[in-house]
């Protein structure tokens, strides 16, 4: 079944709103297998809503709406799709009580434009709304169907869930399993070079996605179980595990690199303390945004200024006079000063030229440390980034969270 | 003019991202005066591509594409792009030229994928990525347009500022302004409550945008020019800033509250320390995310643990003990720590329950402290706030530093 899915709404022509239903849609038809070729928003106008619908429908089997359901007049999606038709709106009585003792049991007044939200395309399948007034519906005409939801987040979800999936479920079979590799420290054109002969593959499919400093490989897979789906993706992923190796750091779109460190962390019953130049408390924050963070983190230091860095973590004055704050040595006195001073299994830091100003011939903007102290010894790393001072720190913090990350997995291996 | 936005990217279809670069464009198109009548969404293929361009171009004067642009073999917009016009592709040198010495300067391997980001369909304008390595074009045809711009919502946001908003200014003819009051502190239906009477007018008009804890009220006007739009919204803006009050902390829709504090305090000549539990080192990160930063912050303490609390800020054992980490108490000491162990002119503190877990029937999640220490004495604030860990800590970064620019304000007019 091909789908396709219309939002109605002037306020996502004026960026008000993020157009979230449409992501929550997608996701859900993508995991019911059901295949969606495109997505169109108009605003709250008549003959555009028409037009874009009947466009839609010349092109897919189901047209799923969002928004336009309300009470108010410039909401006027359901009489479209029974204009489109050729149908009469007729009164829905049920959904007409349940608005009537909803605005009784508020103590609101019922108005014409409440009735209005009980009216449907003559014939329609009735959604009740769980999460507020105005009901969906479904409307089948030659084959084809478009379902019309409300524009709420909230609304939308739980009539989806509850209500339209398994009517999709019942008139599509066949479903779409999919599984995102995250991969640090392999920019995107040399993982796509190392993985060229897997891209041309119709089914399972791979797909590159960039993020900050990683990148994503999406592997999506169709068949009629959930069971086959996921069987048919495992030998893509090891081979793809087997190429980038340590790069692979986790699995899943909302994994993040902080997350992988600070379970390995509670795994391991380790700790860590940062020691932050440039990124200025960026990284320590980066951890403690997961539940469970106090585990693995009892302190850490932003030292900004060089007097601090002395004061705080006990760094050489002579390494400072002599290699300068950035520098390897540096980062790897501070990472050595955090462990000590906090009694933390592993020490991190890093310092660097964020920008805008403050970069020299040698050591331009983008120039960075970053260290590791552990029961093993202590390593600093440099790099060289591209990009204003936001992404700079950005990419900072995920190569100091992964370069901890890697000592951990050396030591696993020894 | 009439524009339309078409997104390219199959991560949009299979619903793991948000298409917040339509949201963005839609907004700047509102402020600059450009109509917006439909968003269409396509997946990474070519044939619906080239089919939803020339859609959009029959019913446009001008198209804006977002994604499509990576080294990737499934990234074709640009192609999809030249070949709807009949247009060769032409290598751009100095776009390649660029490419090539980013990928020196980071020590890659230049592949054939980097060099495919440098052709361009023949005649095109050049838009140049300052963030990122593929550029942009527009291409001009027939009196209509396209524009074609990466996805990575950064490289997006930094193209269409800099290089596409003046050339659409320049298409357009006229000017609308825009000015951007941000508020923090006053909730979006209060502060509506309080300027209703200025929404009525329809050149100056006014709207609000609600985010993170502050809500900006966005004044635009239209004119023939510029002066004379921003004639037009000066007494809009007093009359706002008049009912408002010290709420109104900054204008621009890129002025944090972080920025706005920074040069409160470079202004005075005042140095600041932060103290932070439940943030983690946001607070102190936020403030180092602008330049000019060293000047204000030499060093801040993540103390996430009572015995760091104790040890590093000398809060005393029994203020733990009698009324908990997450306490008035416990901030004010906080701060006054941090202020004496760093000797900054401020101190700040935060200590609070981010959630999930750790909530009680007293303190339940989203219960919140924040302490500033100066040179007149100490005060704490009680915060409840909803929301997931991410949102609270975000909150309170917010409010941390808030409390901070009222002491300075207060400070101003003592």
């Amino acid at each position: 079944m091909v789908a396709e899915i219309l939002s109605v709404g002037t306020e996502l022509l004026m960026g008000q709103i993020a157009n979230t239903d449409a992501q929550y849609i997608s996701r859900r038809l993508s995991e019911l297998g059901v295949t969606l070729y495109r997505h169109t928003t108009v605003g709250d106008n008549p003959a555009r809503v028409k037009e874009a619908l009947g466009q839609a429908l010349d092109r897919a089997d189901m047209v799923i709406t969002t928004g336009g359901l309300g009470p108010t007049e410039d909401d006027l999606t359901k009489e479209m799709v029974g204009e489109y038709f050729g149908l009469r709106m007729a009164l829905h009585q049920p959904s007409l009580d349940a608005i009537t003792s909803y605005m009784n049991r508020i103590g609101g007044v019922m108005t014409e434009n409440n009735v209005k939200q009980a009216y449907f395309p003559e014939g329609a399948i009735i959604m009740p709304n769980l999460c507020g007034t105005a009901p969906g519906c479904i409307v089948e005409r030659g084959g084809k169907a478009v379902a019309v939801l409300p524009g709420p987040p909230r609304e939308l979800k739980d009539m989806f869930d509850r209500q339209l999936a398994p009517y999709l479920a019942r008139r599509s079979g066949g479903h779409i399993e999919s599984r995102f590799l995250r991969v640090f420290g392999i920019g995107e054109s040399r993982l796509e070079t190392m993985l060229l002969d897997l891209f041309h593959s119709d089914n399972p499919t791979l797909a590159l996605y960039c993020g900050a400093g990683e990148v994503q490989a999406r592997i999506s897979a169709r068949a009629e179980t959930v069971e086959q789906a996921r069987a048919m993706i495992a030998p893509l992923e090891a081979e793809i595990r087997r190429r980038a190796g340590d790069a692979v750091y986790g699995v899943g779109a909302n994994n993040s690199m902080a997350q992988v460190v600070l379970e390995m962390l509670r795994a391991r019953g380790e700790t860590v303390c940062f020691a932050e130049s440039c990124t200025g408390g960026m990284i320590a924050s980066a951890l403690v945004d997961h539940a469970g963070a106090s585990d693995a983190l009892s302190e850490a230091y932003v030292t900004y200024s060089n007097e601090a860095k002395e004061r705080l973590l006990g760094v050489r004055a002579q390494t400072l006079a002599q290699f300068g704050a950035v520098s390897a040595e540096c980062a790897a006195e501070m990472a050595e000063g955090a462990r000590r001073a906090s009694g933390a299994t592993w020490g991190v830091s890093a310092t660097g030229i964020a920008g805008p100003d403050g970069g020299t011939a040698g050591k331009p903007v983008g120039t960075v440390f970053v260290g590791v102290a552990g029961p093993d010894g202590t390593q600093a790393r440099e790099f060289h980034f591209r990009g204003d001072r936001g992404w700079v720190r950005t990419l900072t913090c995920g190569n100091a969270l992964n370069l901890l990350r890697l000592c951990m997995l050396r030591d696993e291996k020894a």
